[in-house]
């Protein structure tokens, strides 16, 4: 009996290939994933922006698989027309499904009001333009955006080949010790595994999209079972 | 890194609430599972032959995500139109992406032939009716159907509230010991926990759906590494 | 040399499935766990106040095992006749055997004192004649009933095929956040594994007729081992 | 969900204080054991021909409780009136249950017959008029003994002080090396810690009355998983 | 390199069974045990009195092992002469020897300081004469024996065939909630598995020969680990 | 209930640090070990004659302590009259204590027989004078010693700084490769942890004093346990 | 007391990011690795070629530190100079330190015989130059190189990115399966933990420099332990 | 990925045999060790001066392999011409290749203040001139040196065979209660696994030239991760 605690509903970019495996290895027990897809080719604005044409589609899939929550789980796609976006889209699905749901950069907002963060230094796998918008998102947000560095990628094969040690390094280079928190930013961008040691190393909260989502969605639907290993968010459960 | 070893890609009928689970419990290290969904409301033959509608688009956002192999991951979807339907879904996902690819019941048939049973006793979750579509997809198959039942179910309710503690019941009671193999069929009805227990008690070969499944898209992209724990098929890799 | 530290007598009604396996699974080491049988056809009242009949006899058959204490383990049935009714039983077990006893549902009041309950919600599988007696002998003892919801089943079939699984979705359906503490009623319905989890995405003390009758039994013995795993009140030895 | 691969049902003597916990140390995985008692006040002859008197009552309380067989779990107790009187009980619980069922004495010649054993040693912890009729019990079934030693004990006080480790010393000091097999008699006399320690200090096959008993059960309810840890017979499933 | 950082010599009564095995189990890494014998038959007054004889030969051997401390391991052959007995003896091996040593009765004595013991329960496998002398030195030393109780033991084969568990049901039957400790004496009765589990169930502290003997050994000789698992006296290291 | 299976009286020389500890570690579950010592200064050949005056005394204090099996545990000392005289020290033992019993050097001479040993290279810490006793004696039973080496010590405080490490490097540095076997001689030089790894690298049985002795010992009194980690002669019970 | 069983020297470009972490996680119980750096810049031809000019320097340093034998850690270095280029610094290696010696080349070619390879197709990281030496290398001692190809780098920083599971699909794509074995070459090419997974998949043996390597000095220096989990030369010891 | 998330490169003394081992072993996750030599023939100050000499062709050749930072790692070595020579050394290896440095001597000094020590006493492999010389060191950094006592050893030979148990007595008996801080000096000294034992028998922090190397290294490069199991100044990470 599978997801018998709780059932999460992943509506995801096409292209990933990190969501479904990092939140197969974060779930607490009894927690199961369901996954489906709307296409994204690549990492650039206009095809962020087409992502959510689908959303009540997938919500629908989702749905007949009578998951407990959705999530609409990728970063700058649910924050990429701007403040408001994000909840625009979880009315979509809500008012398609019924389903409680959130989207990752609603999650993101609410993990830095949960850990007290008021500025941030944020690693990114994106390009300038996308980098940008996730800026200005945070601060309307009322969220200090210290620093912001993006590798450029806007392909799958390019960020595939990152391990999550080249994000350790990435983003321990990135940050500015004044800032409250480090936001690894992407729910493509493997790093769940250096999240601790990031906060070890820097004196401050790590956060990934991954783990800021997967608390999020959890929240959500009511499990408040505390999960170790992959930095402090998860440990506010 | 995920996936680096091999991707695979699921199909999915959109209620199905226990491959991803079962493939992320069994998949050998280095293999990582991406999952897509098509519409089914119920598990009734109407339903069932319309899945295949959507298939060349599911092909498609998984072949952005850059898996190594698809699988179509259905049993009755896959065999609901009878010989050739499985290898007609094959031929239009390898069109469409280039990507190597099976079915749930291309692979049950191949691993009857890698196990050389020539007789089987089928237990499902199904109605009558999709029973009879099996038997003789693997009667014309050369597999000889010693007997067939079904639980009667066409909802995910009905089907996602039962264990495989009760898989191992069910199946039991249907074996006849003069069948070469028992087969539980359904991608959606979880049982792969009891597999090793059911060889012991009844002395012959036990296989799911989704050990036939992952055997059969494991073998498709070349990874041979035994697999323990889940009945004989995943040992012949 | 079995039960070195403490003998349990257990007296249970002849269809329980549930209350042996428990007992062996939470029991600290050196205890040990003997049981026999009483008449218990179905879960009717009827049945459940025919059930002490045999009281006195069940007892001489324990005491010849030199158990150390004796539990009559039934939360219903040792309610059955209202308030008093469970000290009855322990007078005619102990003035037959000597040995110190106590009953399912005596252990369960003690363990609302011992956790400071003052309100509860109730989730059993019984039908409702048997919920509102076991509601009356609760608000009798001064604890209020807030709500108590029952699977409506009667024969040990339909109980037995039910997993903790389905017992901690159903007491989360039932639980209303202002009581005090989560009681699940019955010595048969297998729950203890999801006590904790429960627990944790209540806020609030999840208790079991085992997990309350063990703690009783062990109390009254003098064994003052915490036992974790299982919820709060096992924590209080 | 306990039980679910198969539910013992124990008839015991109600002095006995050692089968619950070894049956519950032995059984495989999915395997419940359910007990009720009948009364046996002391070890001597007369006690144990009217233990039998229950054995349709105690059959009726199993039956309701759904087992899957059902064990007459007492050495002597189902051999004190010599051959046959097994094969009655056996008759006696059948009739009124319908359910599989064997007792220890029948499982004792079935596990000698299984390990191809002609001629043993025996020690128990009876009295010499308990010893004679077991010794010719095996006779007549064609098993030659070699020697038969009691500890002369009646009370469950006098056995229950002794530990496998004084059983492995009285079993060792009686065996004679001619014998085929070694067998430990009484299911009271607690001794399956040490029976593959004796296995391969004397070089021959050490069976005790409750190793063969969950033997024979087993192989009568059809599960056939090998068991480690307690002597040879078990290995045999 | 067997006991760089610690090795005690022990000097025992012969028939001891019990202070080498347990000495092992519980030393901390790097303190190796080396033992020599004096006779003792029997456990009477006689006896004991008599083992001191060959205290200097004994001592002697031991420091040809060059080791770092020496114990004279028995509580009521370092009392038998009332108080100051066991200082005589600690007199007798330094001036052999110029090695720090320490009888097992002075170790009693010091841990019960440790602890601030001022009353104490004692039970012991002796005879009443030797349990007399016992309360005597423990009360002219200032420590009230609130109750003393032997087993009426003078051999070691009567001794030797008891187990922890038998301790552990004797000590608890002893004991009375007045006392400040629960002491067993002799360091040939095997015990230090249940104590504590005595802790536990008693709510107070349990230490037996054995367990101060050691405490008071490796405390001369300089070494502080505590250690866990034997009683509150060894988490005094 | 220390030593149930079997109790292992060691007399030993008064300066040796390493046979307890070992003996210890090696032996198998339900063996103890008592020790008593006899005096040796030094490691010279005068010394070593003397030590067994004592044996008639040593030996009647292990009797006392109820002993299964009683080791002269001393390689050098037992052979250090040449052939025969450990056949004599055996006699005096049993004739004191009618316990059966070996010495080292017995123990040796058979291990080799039971191997198919006929020619051996020996590393001893001993002095040239004792090395060559030794030689004579193996050779006069038959077994040719291609090599023999002593480090040249005779005191305790040389040989016990010394670790198992540098036993290795000695041992590979004498060995030759026409050798049968490589045996290190004195059960006062710690050594069993390399013997594993001396026989991978040199391709042959490699034995110590120790390994060779608990092997004689356990054999006499009927444990049959192989015992991995040791060498070849422990694999061989 | 490291490396008591034996020191391996390393003498290894200074560049080099992956022999010491692999030869450390490799190493059996008891041998230390200790390295020592030559220049090396950029794997170009020339640079390779320098890099032996301080080959007798470095030997003089390890030779200080006391090992056992020197390895010559890099395979295009210890090549690039044709046949004979190996043995020759093999020579000036012994002739300066008297210590048994080899290069990972030599020990790669002694591999290939071990295994009884008679073809191979090689991964490496290398331009094309440096690989056609390579070949011209391997096909002079009578291996035929069935394919070679490169990543093409000469950097470090280009090398030290890519991680063992790159490594792995590299290498499978070079593959051809009509070779005997697949040789990934050069003792900075991180892929010790991929090869059995290589194996299985190839279903050939996989060897890199760097098990080669360790595989050749071992058995130069005489130690002889199955390594297992880093492909099939490490069998072989 | 070897050394993600740092790569130390050490600088050490050719005839060193402890440092690479220990600092593999004590190394945190994603910390890689990269080691070159310089030569050190004998423990005597003329040669200990020496060994600065080739600093900066030691330095550029772990440039090379682009390491995060680098260790001098000779404690002697690194103090031998008094108050600044350790400066002297940081400022040639950093004007060499701009990477963070320190030695030995400098972390040592920084642990004796991030302790809080103001005396101390030295337990050294050393001669008494080079003890003399550390002495002044460290008092003219304000430490006093309440006793410094060496084993007086000049060649590795003498060295390397002493085992961290001898460190351990050495060091106890150096040690005199009113020091504030054992400090056991010489990286080549091996002691890391008897360092939290000398703590807690002596009952103050205990040091190694190691422990303080390795500490004052990660706290230069940026690493925070508490190290256990190696004394108190690893676990001020």
């Amino acid at each position: 009996m599978y997801g018998w605690r709780g059932k999460i509903g992943l509506i995801l970019p096409s292209l990933n290939n990190t969501m479904e495996p990092e939140f197969n290895k974060m779930a607490p027990r009894g927690i199961a994933i369901y996954a489906t897809r709307m296409l994204l080719a690549k990492g650039v604005p206009e095809d962020m922006e087409k992502l959510a044409t689908d959303t009540e589609k997938a919500s629908h899939l989702l749905k007949t698989a009578d998951v407990t929550g959705i999530l609409y789980g990728c970063t700058s796609g649910s924050l990429i027309k701007g403040v408001g976006w994000d909840k625009e889209i979880i009315r979509r699905i809500e008012d398609t499904t019924g389903i409680p749901s959130t989207t990752t950069s609603t999650a993101v907002i609410d993990a830095f009001k949960e850990l007290g963060v008021r500025s941030v230094v944020v690693a990114t796998p994106y390009i300038d333009p996308v980098n940008q918008i996730e800026k200005k998102f945070f601060e309307d947000h009322g969220v200090k955006v210290i620093a912001i560095q993006g590798l450029g990628y806007t392909t799958g094969e390019e960020l595939h080949r990152e391990s999550p040690e080249t994000a350790y390094l990435f983003a321990k280079r990135v940050f500015r010790k004044e800032a409250d928190c480090l936001f690894i930013s992407c729910t493509d961008f493997a790093c769940i595994e250096v999240l601790n040691l990031l906060e070890q190393d820097l004196g401050k909260p790590a956060m990934s999209s991954n783990t800021a989502s997967l608390w999020g969605i959890l929240k959500k639907i009511g499990i408040k079972e505390r999960i170790d290993g992959f930095g402090e968010i998860l440990r506010h459960l």
